[in-house]
């Protein structure tokens, strides 16, 4: 950490910053150049002590160099965190697609779905039981009933499944039948669930939030990491910028810095990402060309009639199996394992009991 | 609503298009363009089916003409809120403001700076027991025991109090304690929290998410407004732009837009607005000059040891005074009354007993 | 300047940056942190060293401590610029009004705004005879002669003038006619036309690119400080963001902020700033209360029908008027002069020759 | 066009709209709903009728249904627009590569990088003369004599050349030395450059300004078309957003959103994009993948002792060759190809004469 204080800062108020970092427990290291005098900061400091210092008279700035998470960041874990999920690999080297409906609507709907998922190749079947909406009159998914439908359809179907939690209280049923718990985009800083999710070993796909920086995304993560619970994914879906022709602006670079920062699994979510049906197979082939560990895509047998009114960014069945195809060649030039599971029978037999 | 199709279209698929309105209840309205085909939607249509419509193939856009919240609009309620919390009127005319820490430290701490923001003028006392913060390793708080000191204070001296709430679960002992519950920007669209205080008559002053539209914001006035709790405040505390000097950019323009279009007071929160105590002043200013109905300004006896870091935000107390004195006269300018009760001993005799 | 080296760097590689340093002429101060090796610069360093340091293997990151503008910077011009343009103010206690169409569409059209300009008490004629356009299809403005009508209609009424000037070629022309020449916030680095302005003496508004920092738009002004001309004014005018319901966003925080970087007085424009006719007076207001040395507005006797289409953010000339009044007693409260010529026939008898 | 009025509005009024848009010479289409009235507009109206319109009392909303460029839209011209320069294919299935550094520094500088930049597999040499800085201290290029080095060793290694042009005045002596001419992300709307380029017949990379949404870089294009030269290629270079790790945000849904609008080539310039060597590479790959017809990026031969500091956006010439093989392969798989000339001296004989 640097402090650097304000031109016409005087003797004796250094010493005073410099008494209260030494109070802190770390070194000051007073160091005066021609415009101001900087302080820099020798041992590992609270990180409210940047806060603090910030908001002293006379100092301009304080500059923190080392990064607020720990348990997220690549310092702390050189290796790729690799999630193991009853056999399915997320992370590294493994390309993982996971395919869905918004959100469930009846056990027909959903099986149907599954079944077009799994040929296509998927590994994953998403779908949403409850719904944030931004309006009180709008649908709000069907509950509980959903997520029994949902994993029924999985087992039949030899899919892991995902499903989104928006509160603590709904962690613990969500976890009984979902093997992936998502947190949406408007819940990444709800720091309660944050914590409920991380007092479980339930994976999660921790979407980011659509103005969050990379660092506030990777705090995110250190919550659920600091509880116990280590098998994060980070998801890129889209920010929110001046431009509204597409819903968000996809930031594919986030999928390479936040792999450099850290050892997480990133997957890319280009169907919020765009929110526009066309854009849906560009961007997944971008995502995957940038190196994402994997992607989520909303597919519907019947878009134009889905309950949430999200179709417009769901692929057709046919689209959906086109598109995985041709990832699977990319994946290839990229270096990276399509995990695609041929005959599912077999390799899934364990889930069929 | 208005549904415009693309320029292809054939007629028969516009026959299906029409069907599905009526099918939903409303009346299509079709008129040919040389370029494109566009149908009103004539009657109260279903909020999903904007979405349900765009998601068809053959549309290119569809534009909504009413607004998607009700009880939040100028439209259903003309004339302003007015709410009344022993004695203290916030909306209409009346300029109300609220002081105090970021976070309640002591008993000592609350009840000098209690001292403090009464003498001054002020109405509201602030001061978090909980704090929302981005890393898990930062000061939360101390909890429970600061809304006990907190509503000692308030009684002492006369003030009402605010405190923010996170989650649903604390959302009835906050409201035991504090007359005013504060939704942070973080958790404006969570959902099950804003349902919560749907359900209890507390006043509560909502903050604008750092990346809400005027829209999206409205919209989560409605949850707590559709729950049966009329008593909502909207706060405009500052938006995430490309700008970094400033914390944040405090959009003042908020404040007309949405008195035009709620009838729900708008409160100005200059420090995290900001995030620099120069600007407080200036921006406090112009919030009123734009309209404001009031104020949530921080102030702390000694900003250079808060606990939170959050004192590069915080006024100093004669700073604070100074200022409350200045509003009055602007209030008095742009014809607010600046709601000072000259003898707390008094007028606010029933909170002593 | 600051040089954050990387975790792993060698001594070796430490030694060879500080050369670098050292070569460029000013002095490195090594200080090694448990983590990092901060480089601090002392001396005052060429501004491309920083970028140039930036890019070197092993370094993570530089952190400029000096401003790279220095004639625009209050620390090397302490007091206020104050223009007098034919006795008018600009800056300090000042408070300047600047009105008039967004374009001058004729004779008769220019005088009579100028008339209502005068009688409200503004005391500078704004029009465009040169328009920049989104696309090549739109009305691009009447060109030379409208800078013909409007310099008379101001000679006539004792206002100063004010027009935008587009392209180097121009600016001669433009200084002939007017008294203080414009750049459109598209054009705030253009900087062949900023070099051009600053080889004059004549007075400059310079806007605030749509999405410029404040550092860029010092630097932007810097520009035709070093040029020689010292006669500059700042004009903010609304930055983009997310929000789509007004055309801008207003950031009044960059009023106190650039007064306190910078000697040169702030203009506000609430019309561009917002785009909507009811929104510029509450902006007008709060701009005078954040501090503006004055404001630019549009004002035109049927918005209905200007040329532009940019009636939408015009005032009618009764509601400019009310303004004026009312802002000449806002003045006050936050200590400007409000600068209203009583008798125009005299005290501008100089211009009436 | 479609007109929507405000809920109060009188039966006059909607009248007097609907003489207003007869007289400008299409046909008004009333449809009354339950709230508010609709006017459409049938025909092919002036594009500035819609903001005549919308300044209109009683008008609350106009919304464009039809696009305010022509010529660049591929409504008008269906097919991919394929610009041929001395046999280089830039647009449809071909891939092209422009790499160099951002300045031109010495002959033997640029020699050095054009060799390099064809060994790898490159079409283009890129570098800068004239350099737009943000502040005016900064070096800013070394003008013609650096067009004149770069000609030379683009003509000597067989490569075609791209250079920025700034300011209308040097349009005609780059575009005799260059065979590409760019116009920078600061100068998208510098419409006098525009209209100059539009004049000349010399292929134009126009780059997309930092905060302009598609519809603005579309009818930025326009402009160029409309003077009648038609061959411009659209360059995505990264947009301005909130989060401050990268230099820009590169927005690659622009690839395939600019591709359905218009027939133009659309290059992916994942330097500037980025801002950082390391992202180049995933990022340059992301861009193929998106369908991007072509790239531009920044190679230096030393990057820690390049003139403009823009070093840290460059790659060393041997991740440049590693990243053109990568991206041959990837190429094949999104169907492009990639237009490498193996034998220059024979190819490109008619430039070495």
């Amino acid at each position: 950490m640097i402090v650097i204080t304000k031109p016409e800062v005087t003797e004796e108020r250094i010493n005073e910053i410099a008494g209260h970092i030494l109070r802190a427990g770390v070194q000051p290291h007073v160091s005066r150049g021609t415009d101001r005098t900087v302080i820099g900061i020798i041992g590992q400091a609270d990180p409210a002590l940047a806060e603090h210092l910030r908001s002293m008279k006379d100092v301009e700035n304080v500059i923190k160099i080392s990064k607020s998470y720990k348990l997220a960041s690549r310092d702390f874990h050189p290796d790729d965190t690799v999630i193991d999920i009853k056999g399915v690999k997320i992370g590294g080297d493994n390309l993982v697609v996971m395919g869905g409906p918004c959100a469930v609507e009846s056990p027909r709907q959903i099986d149907e779905i599954a079944r077009l998922v799994k040929n296509a190749g998927g590994q994953v079947l998403r779908g949403g039981a409850f719904k944030p909406r931004t309006g009180p009159y709008s649908f709000q998914g069907i509950g509980v009933e959903g997520l029994v439908m949902m994993a029924e359809a999985g087992r039949k179907h030899g899919l892991l499944t995902i499903t989104e939690v928006m509160t603590p209280e709904y962690v613990d049923i969500c976890a009984e039948h979902a093997d992936i718990l998502q947190v949406g985009t408007r819940n990444m800083q709800n720091f309660d669930l944050l914590r409920k999710l991380g007092s479980i070993q339930t994976p999660v796909l921790l979407k980011r939030g659509f103005s969050a920086t990379y660092d506030e995304f990777l705090n995110a993560a250190e919550y659920i990491l600091a509880g116990g619970n280590p098998n994060v994914m980070l998801c890129e879906r889209g920010i929110r910028t001046f431009e509204s022709y597409t819903r968000n602006t996809l930031d594919l670079a986030a999928i390479p810095v936040l792999q450099s920062l850290s050892h997480l699994p990133v997957i890319s979510d280009p169907s919020h990402g765009t929110g526009r049906r066309e854009l849906i197979e560009p961007m997944a082939k971008a995502s995957v060309a940038a190196g994402a560990n994997g992607l989520i895509i909303e597919m519907h047998t019947d878009p134009d009639n889905s309950s949430t009114g999200d179709g417009v960014q769901s692929l057709f069945p046919d689209q959906f199996a086109a598109l995985l195809k041709d990832l699977e060649k990319l994946a290839e030039v990229v270096g990276k394992r399509f995990n695609t599971v041929k005959e599912p029978q077999e390799a899934f037999a364990v889930w069929t009991r």
